[in-house]
Protein backbone atom coordinates (compact mmCIF):
# COMPACT_ATOMS: atom_id res chain seq x y z
CA UNK A 1 0.00 0.00 0.00
CA UNK A 2 2.82 2.54 0.94
CA UNK A 3 4.50 1.93 -2.29
CA UNK A 4 1.05 2.65 -4.59
CA UNK A 5 0.44 6.07 -1.84
CA UNK A 6 3.66 7.12 -2.95
CA UNK A 7 3.49 6.91 -6.40
CA UNK A 8 0.07 8.64 -6.58
CA UNK A 9 0.66 11.18 -4.22
CA UNK A 10 4.09 11.43 -6.34
CA UNK A 11 1.23 11.84 -9.51
CA UNK A 12 -0.29 14.29 -7.60
CA UNK A 13 2.53 16.54 -6.59
CA UNK A 14 3.80 16.42 -10.41
CA UNK A 15 0.35 17.37 -11.57
CA UNK A 16 0.57 20.48 -9.15
CA UNK A 17 3.50 21.57 -10.32
CA UNK A 18 2.60 21.41 -14.09
CA UNK A 19 -0.81 23.69 -12.98
CA UNK A 20 2.05 26.28 -11.34
CA UNK A 21 3.68 25.96 -14.45
CA UNK A 22 0.95 26.63 -17.44
CA UNK A 23 -0.65 29.46 -14.61
CA UNK A 24 3.36 31.45 -15.31
CA UNK A 25 2.21 30.50 -18.66
CA UNK A 26 -1.30 32.20 -18.68
CA UNK A 27 0.35 35.45 -17.18
CA UNK A 28 2.76 35.55 -19.88
CA UNK A 29 0.47 35.26 -22.59
CA UNK A 30 -2.06 37.71 -20.64
CA UNK A 31 0.68 39.83 -20.21
CA UNK A 32 1.18 39.84 -24.00
CA UNK A 33 -2.14 40.54 -24.62
CA UNK A 34 -1.92 43.78 -22.70
CA UNK A 35 0.89 44.82 -23.75
CA UNK A 36 -0.10 44.49 -27.20
CA UNK A 37 -3.77 44.68 -27.35
CA UNK A 38 -3.74 41.30 -28.70
CA UNK A 39 -7.70 40.31 -28.43
CA UNK A 40 -6.56 36.65 -29.67
CA UNK A 41 -4.12 35.99 -27.35
CA UNK A 42 -6.42 37.69 -24.71
CA UNK A 43 -9.34 35.18 -26.07
CA UNK A 44 -6.43 32.01 -25.62
CA UNK A 45 -5.81 32.69 -22.24
CA UNK A 46 -9.53 33.09 -21.42
CA UNK A 47 -10.71 29.93 -22.87
CA UNK A 48 -7.27 27.80 -22.02
CA UNK A 49 -8.52 29.02 -18.46
CA UNK A 50 -10.60 26.15 -18.51
CA UNK A 51 -7.40 23.84 -18.23
CA UNK A 52 -6.61 25.00 -15.37
CA UNK A 53 -9.56 24.93 -13.48
CA UNK A 54 -10.66 21.34 -14.47
CA UNK A 55 -6.86 20.04 -13.40
CA UNK A 56 -7.66 21.51 -10.09
CA UNK A 57 -10.83 19.92 -9.34
CA UNK A 58 -9.10 17.06 -10.72
CA UNK A 59 -6.11 17.30 -8.15
CA UNK A 60 -8.95 17.81 -5.33
CA UNK A 61 -10.63 15.09 -6.09
CA UNK A 62 -7.37 12.75 -6.71
CA UNK A 63 -6.23 14.18 -3.00
CA UNK A 64 -9.67 13.40 -1.74
CA UNK A 65 -9.46 9.88 -2.96
CA UNK A 66 -5.44 9.24 -1.23
CA UNK A 67 -7.00 10.08 1.80
CA UNK A 68 -9.85 7.77 1.66
CA UNK A 69 -8.33 5.08 0.29
CA UNK A 70 -5.10 4.61 2.06
CA UNK A 71 -5.85 6.66 5.29
CA UNK A 72 -2.03 8.13 5.39
CA UNK A 73 -0.84 8.71 8.99
CA UNK A 74 2.37 11.41 9.92
CA UNK A 75 4.37 13.04 7.00
CA UNK A 76 2.46 11.16 4.39
CA UNK A 77 -1.32 12.72 5.87
CA UNK A 78 0.67 16.14 5.53
CA UNK A 79 1.83 15.82 2.42
CA UNK A 80 -1.77 15.40 0.95
CA UNK A 81 -3.34 18.01 3.45
CA UNK A 82 -0.81 20.33 2.08
CA UNK A 83 -1.68 19.07 -1.81
CA UNK A 84 -4.88 20.14 -0.93
CA UNK A 85 -4.45 23.59 0.07
CA UNK A 86 -1.34 24.32 -2.54
CA UNK A 87 -4.54 23.29 -5.00
CA UNK A 88 -6.37 26.35 -3.87
CA UNK A 89 -3.55 28.51 -4.34
CA UNK A 90 -2.77 27.51 -7.87
CA UNK A 91 -6.21 27.89 -8.84
CA UNK A 92 -5.96 31.22 -7.69
CA UNK A 93 -3.16 32.17 -9.84
CA UNK A 94 -4.64 30.97 -13.16
CA UNK A 95 -7.91 33.17 -11.68
CA UNK A 96 -5.33 36.06 -12.24
CA UNK A 97 -4.30 35.35 -15.13
CA UNK A 98 -7.64 35.15 -16.67
CA UNK A 99 -8.30 38.40 -14.89
CA UNK A 100 -5.40 40.64 -16.85
CA UNK A 101 -6.40 38.54 -20.21
CA UNK A 102 -9.91 40.47 -19.28
CA UNK A 103 -8.86 43.85 -18.86
CA UNK A 104 -6.97 43.43 -21.94
CA UNK A 105 -10.05 42.10 -23.85
CA UNK A 106 -12.34 44.86 -22.10
CA UNK A 107 -10.01 47.71 -23.51
CA UNK A 108 -9.55 46.34 -27.09
CA UNK A 109 -8.97 47.71 -29.40
CA UNK A 110 -7.21 50.45 -27.23
CA UNK A 111 -4.44 49.56 -25.24
CA UNK A 112 -5.38 48.91 -21.46
CA UNK A 113 -1.65 50.35 -20.48
CA UNK A 114 -0.05 54.12 -21.03
CA UNK A 115 3.28 53.49 -22.60
CA UNK A 116 4.61 54.82 -19.87
CA UNK A 117 3.90 51.58 -17.74
CA UNK A 118 4.67 49.06 -20.30
CA UNK A 119 8.16 48.93 -19.00
CA UNK A 120 7.18 47.39 -15.19
CA UNK A 121 3.87 44.86 -16.58
CA UNK A 122 6.82 43.63 -19.31
CA UNK A 123 8.84 42.74 -16.06
CA UNK A 124 6.11 41.82 -13.68
CA UNK A 125 5.17 39.33 -16.66
CA UNK A 126 8.13 38.04 -16.96
CA UNK A 127 8.80 37.57 -13.24
CA UNK A 128 5.29 35.52 -12.83
CA UNK A 129 6.87 33.03 -15.48
CA UNK A 130 9.55 32.51 -12.91
CA UNK A 131 7.59 32.62 -9.77
CA UNK A 132 5.11 29.48 -11.77
CA UNK A 133 8.52 28.11 -13.18
CA UNK A 134 9.83 28.32 -9.42
CA UNK A 135 7.02 27.35 -7.62
CA UNK A 136 6.46 24.31 -9.97
CA UNK A 137 10.33 23.17 -9.09
CA UNK A 138 9.91 23.85 -5.52
CA UNK A 139 7.33 20.99 -5.73
CA UNK A 140 8.99 18.43 -7.83
CA UNK A 141 12.03 18.96 -5.74
CA UNK A 142 10.55 19.21 -2.46
CA UNK A 143 13.99 21.13 -1.67
CA UNK A 144 12.84 23.53 0.87
CA UNK A 145 16.66 25.75 -0.02
CA UNK A 146 15.37 26.12 -3.77
CA UNK A 147 11.65 26.41 -2.30
CA UNK A 148 12.80 29.32 -0.11
CA UNK A 149 14.22 31.35 -2.93
CA UNK A 150 11.44 31.85 -4.51
CA UNK A 151 11.31 35.05 -2.02
CA UNK A 152 13.90 36.81 -4.26
CA UNK A 153 11.06 36.81 -7.42
CA UNK A 154 8.35 37.93 -4.81
CA UNK A 155 10.57 40.49 -3.44
CA UNK A 156 10.86 41.83 -7.56
CA UNK A 157 7.61 41.75 -7.49
CA UNK A 158 7.07 43.99 -4.48
CA UNK A 159 9.14 46.22 -5.79
CA UNK A 160 7.47 46.59 -9.19
CA UNK A 161 4.16 46.78 -7.77
CA UNK A 162 5.69 49.63 -5.18
CA UNK A 163 7.40 51.20 -8.05
CA UNK A 164 4.36 51.67 -9.73
CA UNK A 165 2.14 53.13 -7.77
CA UNK A 166 5.15 56.07 -7.15
CA UNK A 167 4.32 56.06 -10.95
CA UNK A 168 0.42 56.34 -10.00
CA UNK A 169 0.62 58.66 -7.03
CA UNK A 170 3.06 61.33 -8.70
CA UNK A 171 1.48 64.55 -9.86
CA UNK A 172 2.26 63.90 -13.42
CA UNK A 173 -0.09 61.43 -14.16
CA UNK A 174 -1.64 61.96 -17.84
CA UNK A 175 -3.51 59.40 -18.20
CA UNK A 176 -6.60 60.01 -16.16
CA UNK A 177 -8.55 57.77 -13.63
CA UNK A 178 -9.63 54.75 -16.40
CA UNK A 179 -6.16 53.81 -16.49
CA UNK A 180 -5.07 54.43 -13.14
CA UNK A 181 -8.01 52.18 -12.12
CA UNK A 182 -7.11 49.84 -14.66
CA UNK A 183 -2.96 49.88 -13.39
CA UNK A 184 -4.12 49.76 -9.94
CA UNK A 185 -5.98 46.19 -10.31
CA UNK A 186 -3.54 44.79 -12.94
CA UNK A 187 -0.70 45.74 -10.61
CA UNK A 188 -2.56 44.12 -8.11
CA UNK A 189 -3.12 41.00 -9.69
CA UNK A 190 1.13 40.11 -10.48
CA UNK A 191 1.18 41.02 -6.85
CA UNK A 192 -1.27 38.29 -5.45
CA UNK A 193 -0.20 36.11 -8.09
CA UNK A 194 3.35 36.40 -6.65
CA UNK A 195 1.84 36.12 -3.12
CA UNK A 196 0.18 32.61 -4.00
CA UNK A 197 3.82 30.99 -5.39
CA UNK A 198 5.36 32.32 -2.06
CA UNK A 199 2.30 30.01 -0.41
CA UNK A 200 3.04 27.36 -2.43
CA UNK A 201 6.77 27.21 -1.49
CA UNK A 202 5.83 27.89 2.25
CA UNK A 203 3.87 24.71 1.89
CA UNK A 204 6.56 22.40 0.40
CA UNK A 205 8.45 23.69 2.82
CA UNK A 206 6.13 22.91 5.82
CA UNK A 207 6.08 19.73 4.18
CA UNK A 208 9.47 18.81 3.96
CA UNK A 209 10.59 20.45 7.38
CA UNK A 210 7.52 19.93 9.53
CA UNK A 211 7.78 24.30 10.07
CA UNK A 212 6.17 27.41 8.10
CA UNK A 213 9.15 29.34 7.41
CA UNK A 214 9.72 32.44 9.57
CA UNK A 215 8.67 36.20 8.40
CA UNK A 216 11.12 36.28 5.33
CA UNK A 217 9.06 33.90 3.24
CA UNK A 218 5.94 35.95 4.62
CA UNK A 219 4.15 37.80 1.35
CA UNK A 220 3.97 41.55 1.92
CA UNK A 221 0.41 42.95 1.45
CA UNK A 222 0.57 46.53 0.57
CA UNK B 1 -14.86 6.88 18.20
CA UNK B 2 -17.64 8.19 15.82
CA UNK B 3 -18.91 10.36 18.67
CA UNK B 4 -16.14 11.52 19.53
CA UNK B 5 -15.04 12.64 15.97
CA UNK B 6 -18.54 14.02 15.31
CA UNK B 7 -18.09 16.36 18.46
CA UNK B 8 -14.62 17.30 17.28
CA UNK B 9 -15.81 18.07 14.25
CA UNK B 10 -18.50 19.97 15.34
CA UNK B 11 -15.80 21.92 17.80
CA UNK B 12 -14.55 22.20 14.35
CA UNK B 13 -17.38 24.09 12.85
CA UNK B 14 -18.69 26.08 15.53
CA UNK B 15 -14.99 27.79 15.58
CA UNK B 16 -15.15 28.14 12.07
CA UNK B 17 -18.70 29.98 11.71
CA UNK B 18 -16.75 32.09 14.73
CA UNK B 19 -13.98 33.31 12.32
CA UNK B 20 -16.59 33.74 9.70
CA UNK B 21 -18.67 36.17 12.37
CA UNK B 22 -15.29 37.92 13.75
CA UNK B 23 -14.21 38.32 10.05
CA UNK B 24 -17.24 40.23 9.40
CA UNK B 25 -16.99 42.57 12.84
CA UNK B 26 -13.42 43.41 11.89
CA UNK B 27 -14.88 44.66 8.20
CA UNK B 28 -17.20 46.69 10.13
CA UNK B 29 -14.80 48.21 12.56
CA UNK B 30 -12.36 48.88 9.53
CA UNK B 31 -15.02 50.21 7.39
CA UNK B 32 -15.62 52.59 10.73
CA UNK B 33 -12.23 53.94 11.02
CA UNK B 34 -12.18 54.31 7.13
CA UNK B 35 -15.13 56.35 7.18
CA UNK B 36 -14.44 58.50 10.42
CA UNK B 37 -10.27 58.40 9.56
CA UNK B 38 -10.45 56.91 13.50
CA UNK B 39 -6.68 55.46 14.16
CA UNK B 40 -7.48 54.12 17.16
CA UNK B 41 -10.03 51.49 15.59
CA UNK B 42 -7.76 51.20 12.65
CA UNK B 43 -5.18 50.04 15.40
CA UNK B 44 -7.42 47.96 17.03
CA UNK B 45 -8.62 46.08 13.89
CA UNK B 46 -4.97 45.52 12.95
CA UNK B 47 -3.75 44.46 15.83
CA UNK B 48 -6.90 42.29 16.53
CA UNK B 49 -6.04 40.15 13.55
CA UNK B 50 -3.55 38.09 15.13
CA UNK B 51 -6.52 36.58 17.12
CA UNK B 52 -8.20 35.04 13.83
CA UNK B 53 -4.59 34.42 12.39
CA UNK B 54 -4.05 32.22 15.44
CA UNK B 55 -7.64 30.95 15.34
CA UNK B 56 -6.84 29.69 11.58
CA UNK B 57 -3.78 28.22 12.49
CA UNK B 58 -5.59 26.13 15.51
CA UNK B 59 -8.55 25.22 12.82
CA UNK B 60 -5.92 23.92 10.29
CA UNK B 61 -4.22 21.87 13.47
CA UNK B 62 -7.46 20.46 14.46
CA UNK B 63 -8.76 19.30 10.83
CA UNK B 64 -4.93 17.74 10.82
CA UNK B 65 -5.72 15.77 14.31
CA UNK B 66 -9.51 14.55 12.97
CA UNK B 67 -7.93 12.73 9.85
CA UNK B 68 -4.62 11.17 11.60
CA UNK B 69 -6.61 10.08 15.08
CA UNK B 70 -10.07 9.67 13.25
CA UNK B 71 -9.20 8.58 9.58
CA UNK B 72 -12.96 9.87 8.71
CA UNK B 73 -14.43 7.95 5.75
CA UNK B 74 -17.03 9.28 2.97
CA UNK B 75 -19.33 11.95 4.26
CA UNK B 76 -17.22 12.27 7.25
CA UNK B 77 -13.90 12.99 5.09
CA UNK B 78 -15.59 15.16 3.07
CA UNK B 79 -16.44 17.62 5.61
CA UNK B 80 -12.87 17.38 7.12
CA UNK B 81 -11.38 18.40 4.07
CA UNK B 82 -13.98 21.21 3.61
CA UNK B 83 -12.77 22.73 6.99
CA UNK B 84 -9.09 23.11 5.48
CA UNK B 85 -10.68 24.67 2.54
CA UNK B 86 -13.05 27.04 4.54
CA UNK B 87 -9.87 27.77 6.92
CA UNK B 88 -7.98 29.57 4.07
CA UNK B 89 -11.14 31.40 2.78
CA UNK B 90 -12.03 32.46 6.76
CA UNK B 91 -8.32 33.45 6.87
CA UNK B 92 -8.45 35.62 3.65
CA UNK B 93 -11.92 37.62 4.88
CA UNK B 94 -9.30 38.47 8.18
CA UNK B 95 -6.86 39.73 6.06
CA UNK B 96 -8.69 42.03 3.58
CA UNK B 97 -10.51 43.62 6.96
CA UNK B 98 -7.00 44.18 7.74
CA UNK B 99 -5.92 45.65 4.70
CA UNK B 100 -8.97 48.25 4.58
CA UNK B 101 -7.87 49.13 8.06
CA UNK B 102 -4.36 49.54 6.70
CA UNK B 103 -5.32 52.20 4.13
CA UNK B 104 -7.06 54.13 6.93
CA UNK B 105 -4.02 54.15 9.02
CA UNK B 106 -1.91 55.38 6.08
CA UNK B 107 -3.94 57.90 5.28
CA UNK B 108 -4.37 59.39 8.87
CA UNK B 109 -5.30 62.04 9.62
CA UNK B 110 -6.57 62.66 6.16
CA UNK B 111 -9.41 60.49 5.20
CA UNK B 112 -8.79 57.71 2.50
CA UNK B 113 -12.23 58.83 1.20
CA UNK B 114 -13.69 61.21 -0.55
CA UNK B 115 -17.08 62.03 1.20
CA UNK B 116 -18.67 61.68 -2.27
CA UNK B 117 -18.12 57.68 -1.44
CA UNK B 118 -18.42 57.20 1.64
CA UNK B 119 -22.52 55.77 1.12
CA UNK B 120 -20.83 53.04 -0.78
CA UNK B 121 -18.52 52.09 1.77
CA UNK B 122 -21.11 52.56 4.65
CA UNK B 123 -22.87 50.20 2.44
CA UNK B 124 -20.36 47.80 1.55
CA UNK B 125 -19.49 47.65 5.17
CA UNK B 126 -22.91 46.66 6.51
CA UNK B 127 -22.69 43.86 3.65
CA UNK B 128 -19.58 42.29 4.96
CA UNK B 129 -21.01 41.87 8.27
CA UNK B 130 -24.18 40.18 6.95
CA UNK B 131 -22.13 38.04 4.64
CA UNK B 132 -19.57 37.06 8.06
CA UNK B 133 -22.96 36.59 9.50
CA UNK B 134 -24.39 34.37 6.55
CA UNK B 135 -21.36 32.10 6.15
CA UNK B 136 -21.53 31.78 9.92
CA UNK B 137 -25.11 30.47 10.24
CA UNK B 138 -24.53 28.26 6.89
CA UNK B 139 -21.80 26.53 8.39
CA UNK B 140 -23.62 25.43 11.87
CA UNK B 141 -27.09 25.03 10.40
CA UNK B 142 -25.62 23.05 7.14
CA UNK B 143 -28.72 24.20 5.49
CA UNK B 144 -27.87 24.47 1.88
CA UNK B 145 -31.09 26.75 1.38
CA UNK B 146 -29.49 29.01 3.94
CA UNK B 147 -26.28 28.68 2.58
CA UNK B 148 -27.48 29.59 -0.81
CA UNK B 149 -29.40 32.65 -0.09
CA UNK B 150 -25.72 34.20 0.91
CA UNK B 151 -25.90 34.74 -2.99
CA UNK B 152 -28.54 37.81 -2.75
CA UNK B 153 -25.54 39.58 -0.32
CA UNK B 154 -22.91 38.99 -2.85
CA UNK B 155 -25.33 39.91 -5.44
CA UNK B 156 -25.05 42.93 -3.22
CA UNK B 157 -21.82 43.22 -3.03
CA UNK B 158 -21.18 43.46 -6.27
CA UNK B 159 -23.45 46.08 -7.64
CA UNK B 160 -22.06 48.25 -5.06
CA UNK B 161 -18.28 47.52 -6.43
CA UNK B 162 -19.83 48.11 -10.02
CA UNK B 163 -21.39 51.58 -9.56
CA UNK B 164 -18.44 52.66 -7.55
CA UNK B 165 -16.41 52.00 -10.81
CA UNK B 166 -18.59 54.03 -12.68
CA UNK B 167 -18.32 56.82 -10.17
CA UNK B 168 -14.60 56.47 -10.47
CA UNK B 169 -14.77 56.06 -14.12
CA UNK B 170 -16.71 59.40 -14.58
CA UNK B 171 -15.64 62.90 -16.54
CA UNK B 172 -16.76 64.38 -13.50
CA UNK B 173 -14.29 62.59 -10.88
CA UNK B 174 -12.71 65.50 -8.78
CA UNK B 175 -10.52 63.81 -6.21
CA UNK B 176 -7.80 62.81 -8.13
CA UNK B 177 -5.50 59.62 -8.84
CA UNK B 178 -4.22 58.86 -5.26
CA UNK B 179 -8.00 59.07 -4.32
CA UNK B 180 -9.22 56.61 -7.33
CA UNK B 181 -6.13 54.37 -6.42
CA UNK B 182 -7.45 53.92 -2.67
CA UNK B 183 -11.03 53.47 -3.97
CA UNK B 184 -10.18 50.71 -6.56
CA UNK B 185 -8.28 48.76 -3.85
CA UNK B 186 -10.77 49.12 -1.50
CA UNK B 187 -13.67 48.24 -3.39
CA UNK B 188 -11.66 45.33 -4.59
CA UNK B 189 -10.72 44.25 -0.77
CA UNK B 190 -15.09 44.29 0.19
CA UNK B 191 -15.85 42.50 -3.01
CA UNK B 192 -13.22 39.33 -2.86
CA UNK B 193 -14.29 39.28 1.23
CA UNK B 194 -17.83 38.86 -0.77
CA UNK B 195 -16.00 36.11 -2.81
CA UNK B 196 -14.63 34.27 0.10
CA UNK B 197 -17.93 34.35 2.21
CA UNK B 198 -19.95 32.80 -0.86
CA UNK B 199 -16.72 30.19 -0.92
CA UNK B 200 -17.77 28.88 2.43
CA UNK B 201 -21.12 28.42 1.73
CA UNK B 202 -20.34 26.94 -1.40
CA UNK B 203 -18.49 24.02 0.61
CA UNK B 204 -20.73 23.94 2.99
CA UNK B 205 -23.51 22.98 -0.21
CA UNK B 206 -20.89 20.92 -1.48
CA UNK B 207 -20.45 18.88 2.36
CA UNK B 208 -24.66 18.43 2.09
CA UNK B 209 -25.39 17.80 -1.07
CA UNK B 210 -22.09 16.47 -2.40
CA UNK B 211 -22.49 18.63 -5.36
CA UNK B 212 -21.18 21.95 -5.51
CA UNK B 213 -23.88 24.60 -6.93
CA UNK B 214 -23.93 25.64 -10.04
CA UNK B 215 -23.56 29.26 -11.95
CA UNK B 216 -25.49 31.72 -9.92
CA UNK B 217 -23.55 30.75 -6.55
CA UNK B 218 -19.97 31.04 -8.60
CA UNK B 219 -18.46 34.30 -7.56
CA UNK B 220 -18.66 36.83 -10.18
CA UNK B 221 -15.19 38.46 -11.31
CA UNK B 222 -14.66 42.13 -12.15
Amino acid sequence: MRSAYHEQLQALTSQLGEMCGLAGKAMECATQALLQADLVLAEQVISDHDQIATMSARAEEAAFVLLALQAPVAGDLRAVVSSIQIVADVDRMGALALHVAKIARRRHPQHALPEEVNGYFAEMGRVAVELGNAAQEALESRDPDKAARIQEEDDAMDDLHRHLFTVLMDRDWKHGVTAAVDVTLLSRFYERFADHAVEVARRVIFQVTGVYPTEEVVPTPR
